[in-house]
């Protein structure tokens, strides 16, 4: 059966009854979107301050695949299975983005008899958050040129607008426009680009964000542009937009609960991709399910290079979250894929490219154990195709190193499947105590944090950039060299060459742009040829989805 | 108190049992949105074919001001005194559009006494119905340059794409605009342009279409661009566009339900501007009200030039709807502007300029009634400034042209106020039978169907074109020939300028453009300056919106 498929026969129990009963939500704070999709009130939250916070484990995975590894399979499964054993836990996922559901990857519910549920809204539309932060993100950019247009009072430098527009879909005819042509009824012309939602600023804002007072606060000091003096910045707050764009922000801000096939609750939150932006849930939805629970198990986009060193290095830092440990997730496909082996020779036994491709998922587990402090255990997701022998290698090479490598399968048996990996990472939990800290201090200037990560954690040699991004790193030095980076690079290998697999070592990071996320409090470099719009593939996945004529949809994975 | 004030301090009951307690709608045929919005099945509304249908009444205007004469707020005003009466009355609207919204006209959720809530909620994101049009419409964008870049297969021609793109914003910098620019990974460079959401073809199509598998076909048959030999179009369904467009509106395709300030049901659904679209709610949702009430009030989009001409030659037509009842509301004040007084001086009496204007509200009556065969009552919705002697002469000028003008005070008073307009329609929709006939034939040729709305409705002289777009009406005439027309014109006037207030005759109506919408089946023509994408004015209404920390918003109205 395909995903779709298994997710339409799941036996869904109302959400506002489901989370009072499991999570003891009262129902006067939810509102439902639907009867399987619930948002919960900020007041209830913030009712919540005074109770004691569960632990926080982290699913991250090796350099992934197009396909993605499985860590948000991993997620539910792990979630299923601890409650299976009798642990009150949570877990925090992130919403998919129309992008790749009509691209190449899919959507972003799990898989198999790891999914959560319902399928079909989660993936398209859901409660509409991402809707609200695009139409947020571009009535920004519309009042910006209507700003110009009726005789730009604030001087803004139309060459040097830096607040671009946004939509939710694979466009690379988009990536760069002309706007303001035909005339002077449409303003005027410039050049100007646009990002996938996911990339928008305003992703990040609400992901961090912690109040209506606080999103708005941040809304205000985005800088869309400068003068003409080159460093005078133009605020959101300056136009008069923050309100608006706030008060569209008001439900978005909201967590939304649905829940597992198994009925457990999971709160899907923010979604953010982690090679362009911070790839992770929302804070509000981390650290409600850590007072819900006494387990909350949250994911990072795309290989640990990417996601957890955000998840660590932005997220935690700014919310002060702290996990009790990683979960490492690799499939033995994959690691032949680093290893070597072609697409289409990934399901037969290669043990050579196996033990070649490990290279990959060793770098991963040293950032996490050696230079994040934290212990770990690696989750192969398992493939009907894996060898006894592929995994007895991979066991053997991870105990060499001092971690556990379980397999989990929880994509065909559930809940039931992933138990031995719950175990496991109970075990952890309870009894071990995490030396936590991060790669690069906040006091580091931003051009030696990037180059920490670069070394540090993607095993190159050193970085790069022409004068004119020294230049802008320099100067965006002196007022906001105490920010965080976050990196934009490709998520296939530790270089920005998608194609140096395994663990390519001495390789140069070549900086191509930088950007300041003033709303969300951090510096953007970007990397090598990453792109903030993604475009579609021959046959984009949307030609194979339908729906019948009594509306049942068929073709999302 | 402002509108949203009033709003806020509404005692909304919970829509599930509102909806089951005033129309028997089972609550398992309900998907709620929050407590106050919900929607309803199609299964339900098919099980309901076999019901007898209540009556059908229209509330359209004279040529209105910027604000709107409060087509909205009468038909709320209105359906609240009939069910204050014991009549059995739902309310079909339309969704208001964020770009007004945030632009200068405002919201669109009626206003003072006369309104519907949530009003945020209507006026912000509502249930996404919106969003999911924009999206659908842009997937099908993207889909068109990603099969030209991917090596164009089909022979679209490059210069012939008319499958523009949208966004729901006033955003006049995107009017027109040059996509693919930055190199082969962009795709090709060509000139585009984005349209507000409202004027989509898949508005229309959402707001025609009777059934999923209605949708499906309507949205396979849209034609998005031409082959270079100028004539074989591209469809969607070429594209295999169609299933995951239809996918994406599997719930927006199903009516929404809210109430009004006096707890009575108003069905929400579908929302094109009749100014640049067919201006009307769905079929959907007005022939729901029909099966569920004794009497259903919808309205059409600005003057009834424009509104009322689509609901009755395109909807009607289409549908099979027949209204019993035409409701024209007029504001002395917006009748003294046709007469020529300045906006400041409006709120003092003038009868002379009274009289002159009078002449746009008589054009409109005759119209109605004459044109269309159709019963008629003049809503006078009332200011507090109009003088005695102003409602005077204005009653004294409708019943020498045998029609009765009614002071309406909804506004101010709630149901209660519009209790003597409510007894007037009542007396003509339960004791009258209309002689309603469309303005044109179905088998009229294109060119004399634009011809025939301008001058039996517009009092021009005649039409005009670019040889251009007379070739192109001629290309079309043979196989769409049968299609209706979709005029797309200044609401301010009966003429393509919108300063000619009053009634002007004897003018010229310019076509300016002709789009073919295939999937909604009529072919919109564009008169005069009309543009398909509003600007933001100076000071844009986004400015004045706000939320505060506990998150209440304010500034909407």
């Amino acid at each position: 059966m395909s995903d779709i498929e298994i997710a339409q026969q799941a036996t869904m129990k109302p959400i506002i009854g489901l989370a009072e009963e499991k999570l003891g939500i009262p129902a006067e704070h939810l509102d439902p979107y639907g009867h399987y999709k619930a948002k919960v009130s900020l007041e209830y939250l913030n009712s919540l301050t005074d109770q004691e916070d569960g632990k926080l484990i982290l699913v991250t995975a090796i350099s992934p695949t197009p396909a993605g590894e499985g860590k948000t399979t991993t997620t539910v499964g792990l979630g299923d299975a601890m409650n299976r054993l009798g642990k009150k836990t949570i877990m925090c996922l992130r919403e998919p983005s129309l992008g790749p559901c009509f691209g190449m990857k899919g959507g972003a519910a799990g898989g198999g008899y790891a999914q959560v549920v319902p399928m079909e809204d989660i993936n398209l539309h859901f409660t509409g958050d991402f809707h609200a932060i695009g139409v947020a993100h571009n009535l920004l950019s519309a009042m910006i040129d209507n700003h110009i247009n009726h005789g730009n009072e604030l001087g803004i430098d139309s060459r040097r607008i830096t607040w671009k527009r946004v939509v939710d879909m694979n466009d690379r005819a988009l990536r760069k426009i002309t706007v303001g042509q035909g005339g002077p009824a449409n303003g005027y012309l410039r050049e100007d680009g646009y990002d996938i939602v996911v990339a928008s600023e305003i992703m990040a804002i609400l992901c961090l964000a912690t109040s209506h007072a606080d999103l708005k606060e941040r809304l205000g000091r985005i800088v869309v542009a400068y003068k003409a003096d080159r460093v005078t910045p133009i605020y959101a707050r300056d136009l008069n937009a923050h309100g608006a764009m706030a008060a569209l922000l008001k439900e978005a801000i909201k967590p939304n609960l649905v829940q597992t096939l198994e009925n457990n609750i999971a709160i899907i939150h923010g979604g953010p991709f982690a090679n362009i932006a911070h790839g992770c849930n929302t804070v509000t939805a981390t650290k409600t399910a850590l007072k819900l629970a006494d387990y909350a198990i949250t994911e990072a986009g795309f290989g640990a290079d990417l996601g957890a060193e955000k998840f660590l290095d932005i997220k935690c830092r700014m919310s002060g979250l702290k996990p009790s440990a990683v979960v490492l997730v690799a499939t033995v496909r994959a690691l032949k894929f680093h290893g070597g082996v072609a697409r289409e020779d990934l399901n037969n036994e290669n043990l050579e490219a196996l033990q070649k491709g490990f290279a990959n998922l060793e770098r991963h587990l040293h950032n996490v154990t050696v230079n994040y402090g934290l212990p770990c255990v690696v989750s192969i997701n398992h493939f009907t195709f894996d060898s006894e022998a592929e995994i007895a290698l991979l066991q053997e090479k991870c105990a060499a190193l001092g971690v556990k490598c379980v397999v989990a399968k929880h994509w065909a048996e559930g809940g039931a499947g992933a138990e031995e990996l719950a175990r496991e990472v109970l075990d952890i939990v309870d009894h071990r105590e995490p030396d936590f800290n991060y790669v690069y201090d906040a006091d580091l200037p931003l051009w030696d944090k990037i180059e920490t990560i670069s070394t540090k954690l993607y095993g190159a040699a050193g970085i790069t950039a022409s004068p004119k991004v020294k230049t802008e790193i320099n100067a965006l030095q002196e007022k906001y060299g105490h920010f965080p980076i976050c990196m934009a690079k490709t998520q296939m290998s530790f270089s920005t060459d998608p194609t140096a697999k395994g663990a390519p070592s001495g390789h140069t990071i070549e900086i191509r742009e930088v950007r300041l996320a003033n709303g969300a409090g951090f510096i953007v470099a970007i990397a090598g040829d990453m792109m903030t719009m993604p475009g579609l593939p021959k046959v984009p996945a949307a030609e194979r989805i339908d729906i019948s004529d009594d509306g049942v949809i068929t073709g999302l994975f």
